[in-house]
């Protein structure tokens, strides 16, 4: 058993993890485990509305300076009446390389702004800031996909408050300070500049491997639970914290729907991600969905899980939207005009 | 809005709460409030098996150095092939009085056990290591019968850890030193010495006043999923870190069986007490049967509920046994001999 925290970034506490020392879980887990060179990782979504995402950007991925990995995805259940959202994610782990590469084609992707919307949402947290869990230690997903590997058996996990514990930061740091959202606008061009530390979840299931009595538990059951929660927090998020979620289907190689999807919100803090987890019905039904799949599979569960967290600072931070739908990402959370 | 822990209480943290300052509960909930000359409460348990307690009790109980407040109740589901508990609690707010009061009649309640079987399990623990939650400020069950009356809306609750954030020690203590138990054996008497700081729960509830729908939800779907995670605890809780579990119906003042039950259990330490009530699905079933019904009577619940808790030090622990049935309270607990 080892501790998510690896060594290099264990601290002398000022706070104190949610479980005592001789805590153990009741199943194993895994977190992505990045080159100690690595000090700030870049996670840049970059999304297109109503079109498909221009075949330019493939080339630009391919840059030298583009990410170590990236996926694309498509809107599971857009907002209804509202364009369907298609997401290009990319990871970097060096930002003076995102910088540069950023610099060459942001403005490129949001002069294609017209018709269609554009936009993107960018964090560049220190490692210190995020992490992340895995059930098995295969097939990496996310900012996992540009690790060196995943870690044995971690301690932090199978209890509530496990992700603040994983996070290195947690121990110093409360990792709290909301605040509001600045805005300017530029035409149809909106800047959102976020005073507070905002924390971002990407949080993801793949149930290609699934079969039989799994697969249908998943479709019939888990995945309608999941859809309710998703639709609580795009349509309802703001009144418990969440500025905005997206819950979104991958794309294959060629442009198939995968059987893989994720959800990915932005919280006005990881405290009120703490409470919509471990407190709304719409989660712990979820939650508990999720658990009496696991408990009846004995061990033998097929459906991977996995999540990736941060929570970056405000000059982190980077929220540009281009023609979009005024509920896009975090317009949905501004104040009226 | 005020603070669970009174101002006299207030200590220098070395320890956090689990929630920011900013945080706010949806629903309000209440604690009892001593004097504030009480430093040491004392809870006595005081059980027969087999038989009811017997008349001379209750002039005991009736002594100048008496109780502030007893019930009495009796097993709703006892062990199966074993007998019925008939358990009465006794509250002091001085430890002084109590011990008077013990040094009189521990003896004779022990010397009454032959065909019966008597048992004692008291604590003293400082103010500092107890805590309360009320959903009402009427009716008070427990030590809060002893109390001067209840806080106004307390900021502790409606999240996992509020029972350790509403308890003064947890401001600097982590309240985690399990220990083993130790035994002496003295023909059919059997003392249990814990060598950690045991943590006890009284958790119970009132259906008194419910009526319609919420009597038939409280006893058709509440009171059977309680049931099944008391029968849990009963018989598996040692997996868990329960020692013990009893789920018992109040007597009234004539010995019927009043519409008030209440569950109390010895658990290794507050944090496996946290583990199961926060993850293990015969608890997450019984929390999300009460909130069904609580969203479903939108603020206008019959039913109360009510606990208290506390964490007790191996000096001021008290556990006696006398021709008890070998599954009886930590006695369950012990090694195979």
């Amino acid at each position: 058993m080892e501790s998510a925290i690896p060594p290099r970034l264990t601290a002398r506490r000022t706070r104190h993890p949610r479980v005592p020392d001789d805590y153990e879980p009741g199943f194993p887990s895994f977190v992505a485990r990045h080159s100690s060179k690595v000090r700030t990782l870049v996670l840049a979504y970059l999304g297109v509305q109503g079109a498909s995402t221009p075949s330019w950007m493939d080339a630009a991925l391919g840059d030298p300076d583009g990410p170590g990995h990236h996926d694309r995805a498509t809107a599971t259940h857009p907002e209804p009446g509202g364009p369907a959202d298609e997401v290009t994610v990319a990871y970097w782990e060096d930002p003076a390389v995102f910088d540069r590469w950023f610099a060459r084609y942001r403005g490129t992707w949001l002069a294609g702004a017209g018709f269609e919307g554009r936009w993107i949402e960018v964090v560049r947290p220190s490692v210190e800031r995020y992490e992340t869990i895995f059930g098995r230690r295969s097939r990496p997903e996310g900012a996992a996909a540009i690790a060196n590997g995943f870690s044995g058996p971690i301690r932090e996990h199978g209890y509530w408050g496990g992700m603040r514990d994983r996070m290195p930061a947690s121990q110093r740091d409360p990792l709290h300070d909301p605040g509001d959202l600045d805005v300017e606008r530029d035409g149809e061009r909106i800047r959102v500049r976020p005073r507070g530390s905002l924390c971002l979840i990407r949080s993801g299931q793949d149930w290609s491997d699934s079969e039989g009595d799994e697969r249908a538990c998943y479709l019939e059951v888990i995945e309608p639970t999941l859809r309710r929660g998703m639709e609580f927090l795009r349509d309802d998020g703001r009144s418990v914290g969440c500025l905005s979620n997206r819950y979104l289907t991958l794309l294959d190689d060629v442009g198939f729907r995968a059987e893989r999807s994720y959800g990915m919100s932005w919280w006005r803090s990881m405290a009120d991600l703490e409470r919509w987890v471990e407190s709304h019905p719409t989660h712990l039904d979820i939650f508990s969905s999720f658990g009496r799949l696991a408990a009846a599979a004995q061990g033998r569960l097929e459906l991977r899980l996995y999540h990736e967290v941060c929570v970056a600072k405000p000059e982190e931070q980077w929220f540009e939207y281009a023609s979009c739908h005024p509920r896009t990402g975090l317009l949905a959370a501004l104040p009226p005009v």
